[in-house]
């Protein structure tokens, strides 16, 4: 694990003034992935983003026996106790992907993770460790959170997959999307690594012509196209593995390739479409995204904002105000405060 | 296993003369898949289908230490002669799915099979097995030699996949898809079944609201559609498994369904453009199909026939001649009267 400081410049000594009176202690907010991990601490008596310290931890592996989530969000914690012994948490907010379904008990696993904190937050000399509030969420609501900054609203993620959510954090939890590559997930990085093996294989058969450059790309990732079935259908991380292919394509859109224009504009479109059927009638008409492949300007930006703007005239379109990891952050904030969002399966456990 | 005779009328006593003088004893042809397996014998020396006996075989299954193929062709070869140990076996033509991608070593596989039929076709008192000649197949190419008989061209076989192979059987061997349910198969049994999914599931998320039908037969099958990724996205077997459920999106399409219908009709545009580029400029145009989604009228055969004229005017689209197994036993005609066709991998082995 690596650690960082943010907010301090160079120079200045840190202070960790976690027991001071009237401070409110320091709330930890986790972001969980498929490609690796962070841990944000800062104090809650702060401005949001101020004094913040980050450690990074390991990618979240999915084995046969369920996801290494949990275990990777208390090897965090411990580490974050362990870097900063005088920092008392006093809440934590945690993103994940995979949560709802591969996570058993996602109740069980925020109570393993209270006490796995409490430990650090317990006062000096008591054996008995404090319950520390825990708030677990799908990487759909941090994604919001940071994003949106606790307003609400609707907010696209777009990663290996895509999902969006459109929540008040009350009464409204619309989601859309994020149901896996081989049906759903329209947009995201695996969508748009299949869609662009898709072109190649057809212009390697003879089927079409258009897309010789998407071909080579491929082939040079993946091998000779005759070898991908026994490549790539057969890992279990397949979409991850395909999803990296995705950056190759938007390289070759913004190279001006047709073939990959077409995928990334599409892509961009879909993506929309996805955000806005999330914009519940109860909501206010704003939504925001988060994910890499909005920084590429270009076919995917272009296809995204028009067809958002078509889908829905009325609605405004933001730029993101933060990360996953700062929803997370403001998720911690929020229940250490006692606001919401109170558990509400399955996108929040307590 | 289960036998039958073709070709005798109920109450006809069989006969069984491999041993006559100028029969040039019997061939055995054997089709393997998925869904199950079929071996097909009969005597050389009468014409093509007469006297045939059929036996019926286990389904292959592709473990982790690869497909099952030739372990179930050995046991239907062994059935075959327990049946009908009279019959004097002296060729044998085998197709089989997912040779050349899930087969380490098809050429070893011919040969073991060969010692296998060799045991039956030993003469009396010999210790020595006669050495049978076997044909290792591609089930697109035992596809193609029973629906155009041995005549060169075209053929598009489509079930849980689709695969399209042109050829004259000597210098011209053309493919055209096959490379697996992701990124190819288009038009196929999983095609159809992905493609009725992915409007089943904008429709359960309110992106559109145009496949409640698909939505509600989907989860008929496969339970709710938050479901469909820890069912499915898991299993090895996933596409035979969304491949089943082809025939329902069919049958709502013969019913009406607007959804339903633009999947099968684009199901067999899209087969029709992998036929066509299959269609060597040195092949004869010729073309033909196999499959029992053909067999459905209505937008499936309307959009696979119009598209054909469309890309291939000058092309001859006529009805298939015979099954896959009529194929296999075609091929055990040809390699036992010495004619092609010769070794040709990745689609034939002898």
């Amino acid at each position: 694990m690596t650690s960082a400081a943010n907010g301090d410049p160079a120079g200045v000594p840190e202070s960790l003034p976690g027991a001071e009176p009237g401070h409110g202690g320091w709330v930890l907010g986790i972001d969980l992935g498929g490609t690796g991990s962070r841990a944000a601490l800062e104090p809650l008596g702060l401005p949001f983003g101020q004094r913040r310290r980050v450690l990074e931890g390991g990618r979240v592996a999915v084995a046969s026996a369920g996801s290494t989530v949990i275990d990777v969000a208390a090897s965090l914690i411990d580490a974050a106790r362990s870097e900063w012994p005088d920092a008392a948490i006093t809440a934590v907010g945690i993103g994940a992907t995979g949560l709802a379904s591969l996570v058993p008990d996602p109740d069980a696993a925020a109570r393993r993770l209270s006490a796995v904190v409490g430990g650090a937050a317990a006062p000096t000399g008591s054996t008995t460790p404090a319950r520390v509030p825990v708030a677990l969420a799908v990487d759909a609501l941090t994604a919001h959170l940071g994003a949106l900054g606790g307003r609400a609203g609707a907010v696209v993620a777009v990663g290996t997959g895509a999902i969006a959510l459109g929540t008040d954090l009350d009464a409204v939890w619309r989601r859309v999307g994020g149901w896996g590559h081989l049906w759903d997930d329209r947009g995201s990085g695996v969508w748009i690594g299949i869609e662009a093996l898709k072109a190649a294989i057809r212009t390697h058969d003879g089927v079409t012509a258009d897309a010789t450059a998407l071909l080579h790309a491929a082939e040079a990732r993946f091998g000779p196209a005759p070898t991908w079935p026994g490549e790539l259908l057969t890992r279990a991380d397949r979409a991850g593995v395909i999803a990296g292919f995705a950056p190759e394509v938007a390289a070759l859109a913004a190279g001006g390739d047709p073939a990959a224009s077409v995928i990334m504009r599409t892509a961009g479109t879909e993506v929309a479409a996805t955000l806005v059927a999330a914009l519940d009638p109860d909501l206010p008409r704003l939504a925001s995204w988060t994910g890499g492949v909005f920084s590429a300007d270009g076919a995917y930006r272009e296809g995204f904002e028009a067809e958002f703007a078509r889908l829905a005239p009325d609605a405004s379109l933001r730029a993101p105000l933060g990360s996953p990891l700062d929803g997370a952050v403001r998720l911690a904030r929020l229940i250490a405060t006692g606001g919401r969002p109170a558990a509400h399966p399955p996108f929040v456990w307590r």
